[in-house]
This record gives C-alpha cells, sequence and structure tokens, in this order.
C-alpha cells in the first residue's frame, strides 16, 4: 500500500519569530513615542525599501570577516547581487546620494524599519529585528553629534526611564586612533586589525578588562570552549590601550577637543553627567565611524539566562560617519546619527513596566442561538449596532450549536459581556446581557470588603430597544470598577 | 598610473522605491482609520516575520506557474529553502497551524506587512507592497465571509469614499465550479487548466468578453505583441462561461444557496446593493479559494498611464480559503479574510483629496550667526527651550559662515519662523525673530484684499526672556491665517 502522504510541518526558520497582539500594541506606542521626540527636534521620516544592490551596502557589518556573511542575498535576473539591508545607515546614505540634488541639506531624517542578519541565532538574538534611527546628513560639526545624544537622553526619559537608570555614554573614534597610531595600528593596511581591536575594546561590559586584554592578545577561549581569535598585540600595546579605555590614560588631539566642545554644549543646555557623560571605553564595533560615538545604556539591574544580575546595557548607539555618503559621490558629505534596538528597548521598558497595553477591551460578544438565516442577520445586526455606536463587537463564528463554546470562547478572550438571544427572548422583542466580568467575580466568590463595588446583576434582560444603552452602562460599570481598583 | 577607482553608482534594484516623508505620513494615517474598523469589529493585530520556509508557502502565486518562479528564495546553513512572504495569508496558515493547541478559535486577526515578489516590475507594479489583511480562522459558516464584506465596505466610507464611488462584489467559487464541471474541467487532473480559466476571467474589467474569449480559447496577443496563451476551450464551452460571468446563466448549487444567504445578511444589516453586490463576474486569481470570493472596486474615472479614462478599479479582495490550514494539521479549520493593496488604495485616496498631511508644520530654525562652543551652545539651548515649550525646532546644522544658505534652507523647508542672534543683540540680551510666512507673503507682494488678515510685522526684536511667548504668538497668528484661508 502506498504509505500516506506526510503532513507539511508548520514552523518557522530559525531566528524568525511572529509577534503577539501584545508585543505588536506595545511596540506601536513606544515608536510613536520616540517618533513625537525626534519630530519636537525637526526630524521627518524617510524610508528605503528592505532590498539593495549588495554593493551598495558594502561590506561594514560587525563581527563578520567573511565577504558577503551576514546578509541575505540574491542574484537578479540582471546577474546583480542584491541583499537585504543588515542596517539602516548604509541605505540612508545610498538615497541621499541618489537623490543628492534634490534634497535640502542638512537633511534631518528619521525611519523605522526591519533589517536581517544571516547569521547564527541564539537567545535574544534574531535573524529579523527592527531598528529606529535618526540622522543628520549634511552636517560637520560636533554641534549635530551633541544634538543625537541631548535626543536619545530625551527619547529614553519620554519612555518612562528615570533619569539615574540611564546614560548616554560619549566617545570619540579620533582619540582611540591616536592612541592606535602611536602602538604602530595607523594606516589602511591595518585596517582589519584595528577592527579587531575596536571589537575587543566593545566587549569591555561582557567580558571585563581581563578579557578584553586576551583578545588584544593571542586571543580568548569563552565557556563553551569556542576560541576568538584576538589581535596578537604586545604587552606594552594592550597597556597602552587598557589604559585608555580605563581613562588612566588622557592623549591630547582633535578628538579630545571635539569631546570637549560637546561637553560645553551638554553644559549649556543643562544636560548634566547623570545624563550624557564622556566615556573612553566606549567605541561601537562597526568600521565606519570617524569621529564622535555614543551609546545608550540602561543602568538597572535584571538577570540575564544564566540568572545572573547584570546591569541591562546598550539599547542602541551610533556616530559621526563622514565617508559613507563619498563611496557614491566623491564629495564631502558629513554625517552622524543613531539607531535603537526596537525589540531590546522593549524588553527594558516591559522590565521597568512601563508599558502597558491593558486598556484594549476585547470585544462584547453576541452569541448565536439559532443557526438559520433570518436569525444570524438578526445577530450581526446586534453586532453591527453595537459597533456604529462605538462598541467594540462580535457575533459568534464558530460552530454555534455547542453553547458552551461559545461563552468558553468569550471567557478566554475575556470579552466584557455576552448577548444573548433565543427563540422565547425573540418573541418577547427580549435580550438577555450577561455581564461575564461580575459573573466571573461572583462564580469564583471573590471575599470581597470593597464597600464602593456596586452590585451590578450579573444577568438582565432587557427590550431590544434598550440594548445599547444597557450594554453602555454596564461597560461604564466595569470600567469605574476597574479604575477604582486600580487607585486603590 | 593607476587607474582611478570608479565611484560606487547609487541606485536601487528595479521595482524598488524609497518613500518620502509625505507618503509614510499619509500611509500612518490611512491604515490606522483602517485598524480602528477592525478592531471595532474585534479583530486584533498578529504579525509573522518576512522570511518563511519555502515549502509552508506553498504555490499559490497568481501568474506564476513555474515553480518557485515569483519568489525570492535563499538556501538557508542546513540547506532548507526560505522564500520571503508573497502575501500575507500563506505564513498566517502557518501560524496557526503551528499554534493551534494555544489559539482561541474563532481567530479574529489583522497585519499590515510587506510583501515580496520576484517579478518584472511595471507602472505601478512593485517587487515590494505593503498588504493590510484581516481574516477570521475557525469560522466555517458564509455569516463570516458576509461580515468580512461589510467590513470591506464600512473601511472604504472610514477613509472618505462616498458611497457611489466603492462597491463590494460578491460571488462563489463553488457557483464556477458548477459550471466548470459542466464542461469537464472539475478535477484534481484539471486544476492547472482551471486556474488558466480563473484568470481569464479575473482579466474581464481589463480586456473586456472578447479579450477573455480570446485567453479561455487560443489565446491572446497584447499591444505589445506578447502572447499569452489561452485554456484551449472549444467555443461551446467559452459560450458557457460567457454567460455564466455575464450573469445570464444561473445554474443552482450549493454557492448560490451560500449567496442567497449572505445576501438576506447584508440586507437585514442594511447594506444595500449599493455597497454590496452579488457578481458573478468575480472570481479572483488564487487557486485556493473554496467558496465566497469578494472583492472591493472603486468607481470613479481616472486617466491610465495611456491616457484613457477608466474606473479606478480594484483595491483588495479576499475569500474563504478552507484548505490551507489543513495542509499542515490534517484537519478542517475553516477560514476567510481579504487584503487590502496599501499604495493602490492610497494612490486612490489621493485622486480623491483625502489624505491630507499638510498640517504637520516645518521646525522653527534657530540660526547660527557664530561657531565658537559658547554661542552653539547658546542657540542649541534655544532651541532646547523651544522645543521644551512643545515648539517643533532645530539649530542650523550645516556650514554656518554662510548666512544666506542658512535662510535659503528655512525657506526650501518651510520653516515658519527664523530666530537669529548676532553678537549686536547678544550684548543687548535680545533676539530677532523672523516671520517667515508673513515676510514670504510681503516679499511676493500679494494683492491682499483680505481685510481678516492682520499685518503683522515680518521681524521683529525682542528679550531673550521674552523668545517664547513671542514665537508662540506669532505660531498662532499664522494658524490662524491658515484656519481663515481654508474657511475663506
Amino acid at each position: 500500500m502506498a504509505k500516506k502522504p506526510n503532513k507539511l510541518k508548520a514552523r518557522l526558520p530559525r531566528g524568525f519569530v511572529d509577534r503577539s497582539a501584545e508585543d505588536i500594541r506595545a511596540t506601536d506606542e513606544m515608536l510613536s513615542r520616540i517618533r513625537a521626540v525626534y519630530e519636537q527636534y525637526g526630524f521627518d521620516p524617510v524610508e528605503t525599501p528592505a532590498f539593495e544592490y549588495t554593493d551598495c551596502l558594502g561590506k561594514f557589518l560587525p563581527d563578520t570577516d567573511r565577504p558577503n556573511a551576514g546578509v541575505f542575498s540574491v542574484q537578479d535576473d540582471d546577474e546583480q547581487w542584491m541583499s537585504l539591508r543588515y542596517d539602516l545607515t548604509a541605505p540612508l546614505a545610498r538615497h541621499v546620494s541618489e537623490n543628492i540634488n534634490e534634497i535640502q541639506l542638512p537633511y534631518r531624517t528619521y525611519r523605522a524599519g526591519w533589517v536581517f542578519r544571516n547569521e547564527k541565532p541564539g537567545p535574544g538574538r534574531f535573524r529579523q529585528f527592527m531598528q529606529f534611527d535618526a540622522d543628520t546628513v549634511g552636517a560637520p560639526g560636533v554641534q549635530a553629534d551633541a544634538e543625537m545624544c541631548m535626543m536619545m537622553a530625551d527619547t529614553m526619559e519620554v519612555l518612562g526611564i528615570p533619569r539615574g537608570q540611564y546614560v548616554i555614554r560619549v566617545n570619540n573614534r579620533k582619540v582611540l586612533d591616536g592612541v592606535l597610531d602611536s602602538i604602530g595600528l595607523g594606516g589602511e593596511d591595518q585596517a582589519e586589525r584595528r577592527l579587531i581591536v575596536l571589537r575587543a575594546i566593545d566587549k569591555l561590559d561582557k567580558f571585563g578588562v581581563e578579557g578584553v586584554r586576551l583578545l588584544l592578545g593571542e586571543g580568548r577561549k569563552d565557556e563553551s570552549g569556542d576560541f576568538t581569535k584576538g589581535a596578537g598585540l604586545d604587552d606594552t600595546a594592550i597597556d597602552n590601550i587598557v589604559a585608555f579605555v580605563s581613562g588612566t590614560g588622557s592623549p591630547e588631539n582633535e578628538g579630545v577637543a571635539e569631546l570637549n566642545a560637546m561637553a560645553s554644549i551638554f553644559e549649556s543646555c543643562g544636560y548634566g553627567e547623570d545624563r550624557i557623560k564622556i566615556d573612553p571605553s566606549v567605541v561601537r564595533g562597526l568600521e565606519y565611524y570617524t569621529g564622535p560615538v555614543y551609546e545608550a545604556e540602561l543602568l538597572f539591574d535584571v538577570t540575564n539566562e544564566k540568572g545572573e544580575v547584570v546591569q541591562f546595557g546598550s539599547v542602541g548607539g551610533g556616530g559621526r560617519y563622514d565617508g559613507l555618503v563619498k563611496r557614491f559621490t566623491g564629495r564631502d558629505v558629513p554625517a552622524t546619527g543613531f539607531s535603537i534596538g526596537v525589540s531590546r528597548l522593549m524588553t527594558a521598558l516591559k522590565n521597568l513596566g512601563k508599558l502597558d497595553t491593558s486598556d484594549v477591551l476585547a470585544p462584547v460578544l453576541v452569541t448565536v442561538m439559532d443557526g438559520d438565516v433570518e436569525a444570524l442577520g438578526r445577530y450581526q445586526k446586534m453586532a453591527q449596532d453595537l459597533r456604529n455606536a462605538g462598541i467594540r463587537a462580535e457575533m459568534y463564528q464558530g460552530n454555534w450549536k455547542k453553547f458552551g463554546n461559545q461563552l468558553k470562547y468569550a471567557d478566554r478572550r475575556g470579552c466584557p459581556i455576552a448577548i444573548i438571544q433565543g427563540s422565547d427572548e425573540r418573541d418577547a422583542g427580549e435580550v438577555q446581557i450577561k455581564d461575564l466580568i461580575e459573573g466571573k467575580r461572583l462564580s469564583e466568590e471573590i471575599a470581597d470588603n470593597v464597600t464602593w463595588r456596586e452590585s451590578r446583576p450579573a444577568q438582565i434582560t432587557v427590550k431590544e430597544a434598550d440594548l445599547l444603552t444597557a450594554v453602555k452602562s454596564i461597560l461604564d460599570g466595569q470600567a469605574e470598577d476597574r479604575k477604582r481598583a486600580s487607585e486603590g
């Protein structure tokens, strides 16, 4: 006999996830608060598509040394390679370059969008995730970088993160470049080794000074036994870098002057060191930064997947990238901008209890007691009347014959009210209204000492003409209950 | 000598576009109005990622006969093929199947998202575009399809499309299946030929009856000379189908009974034939529909790219797809839903003048007269003070030395006000405020007969402490001007 054909297995590729209603609503709420800050700062939206030509994106991805690794690429009909964007900065540089004659510089823009990384997924590490970027293109002075830092600080506070629980840390690549020069890592031919050093320093938070020393030297073996090859520096060079990132070394160069200018602007605008702080350990692991770099860090403790209590850490960052547009146009178009990791920031806000979407009420359920066409029209009409009165409502669309399933559905869905009309009620021109919240309370026999709570009946019968008024009145009562409960 | 390296050309792959601030704002506004309707109907958001395993998506793409054509696919590390979703229905079926034990059926959900088609792009035809879907999964009866049609009608009206300028057209695949059976096109082995017939009928709007006859017969050559092979039916079969789609044939079967039931529900709920209409010519070009199919069509005239005046036509549609979840679960999970083409609908609303985002005001510009750090801090502080007072503002971030460029920038950007403080004003503790709207009006010497317009001065000088009050007062005056101008 022929084998029964296998059913198709419903599954997602690794590193991709579905988003729940709660997550979508929380993200939308968060994005709209961030957007309001960026708009207030004079930024306007602009968006680019998911695909770019691979050569336009360039090879700026951190933690990826193989060419074309880390990105999803397909070959077009005309044999050109296209890739899904891995960040929102490289596409913006392409957009500005392509429209350089129409765009009014300086160009303040923001955009939220999905980016894709063809990497090994891990806990909290996805192959598709959302970034929210803001950039000023055509802005040569560090006053633009300073403004970015202040905007990040304002964004943290608008999201409800209390002052003292976040800090924007600022450094300048030119300062570090001075140190690297002094240990013989200047020049184009040392670019790759410089990048290894940058990434090593970027791991200071994660691995501590000793871990960074290993990564600057021969290399580091992690707990799972995986070995990361180091930069191969000698001890003197390592000492120099460690002194620098610890803030005990203090080179004098253009980078330091720029940091001083930024610090002065922060002070003029009333942003103290509790909000924005110069910090020599910030490097950002991307090769394309050319000046100030900055990072938004959350300071409260969380428990990580290993059960350790750690600071929440970075939720976004950026810096000055004066060379990206020049790749296309050949002319200097200095720019600065930053990117927020949307999922990561949302995780942080959930930890802080700052995202509440519980104000979305489940619909009123119009139950179905009779499946003939005339009755279905009548039930659907009730749902439509409720909707037209501004009340979220639905008619039960499953198999109506098991009435118990309808009430179970209403319960699991959290419906506040069920409407019931059987043939008896129909004949009498009446309809039953079940207060499912009150009903639940009564059925759970909660010891209720709260004297303000009106004893609403769990079920009433009203004339059809009074349906809307009765439903509204019950919903108002439930809303009052919620309000008092949250206040008490 | 070495050749100078070529500059990289900034360009997008064909069929992909950037989105302007105006488009983004208009789309967001439109989506939020649609979302409000869906929420009112009891639908909740759920979203899936861009990638799915290729086998999970299935081969349901219209106008594509080659396997895997029409989609963007990449092979994962483990050699499984993944594809970018080409619609939002197949991924929803996967999502429901994967979570069938946790999901409470019937499951009402909606989602907006980008979909991708690896096809030849053309005018108005992109390789990445946005769809906005709503589906009820686990709903066996046509009352669910009827509700979808009413929700589409309500959506059109919420978007400002007047009654009479849209219609939801409804048909049932089972009716057509009866006709196809009668001409020998029933059964699994005729599936491909049936699909050709469906697509041919779907082109009725575009090519007329004669064009459809050709596509049902030997084939049709278009104006460019491209030949589309037809279904190869004989004249009698073609006559039968044409009679059916013209509404002159009237088979009696389950499909007709379902359409009658839907019509009865529309009538009960007060949705007349001017809003929702049974129409035998609707087929929808997708193989997976199993029952009612429906389409939202806009009836007003537009001029197409050939200069012809045509009806705007379809902006979305859908139908019942009872087999999609069964592919995974093996059990019957009947479902119905529809998809709106977001860009296409937005084009329609623009044509109708229904999308206005002109209420977004450009920022107040704080100009830079002096580039030392102390002055930059002062200018930035003014911008921050304005922002904190709820006024959209920015400091000029370009090269400040050419003051004319700053005013040119303010003009092109549409800034309502420029703030100026040179060293004289600074010494006097004062600041100049230029009303750029009034200034523009004066400089253009508009003959102004409108007596209500106050003659605001184009420029004033105020004490630093009075900056916010003065700016607010000018902005209020401008808002009043706009209001009166739009009323007059």
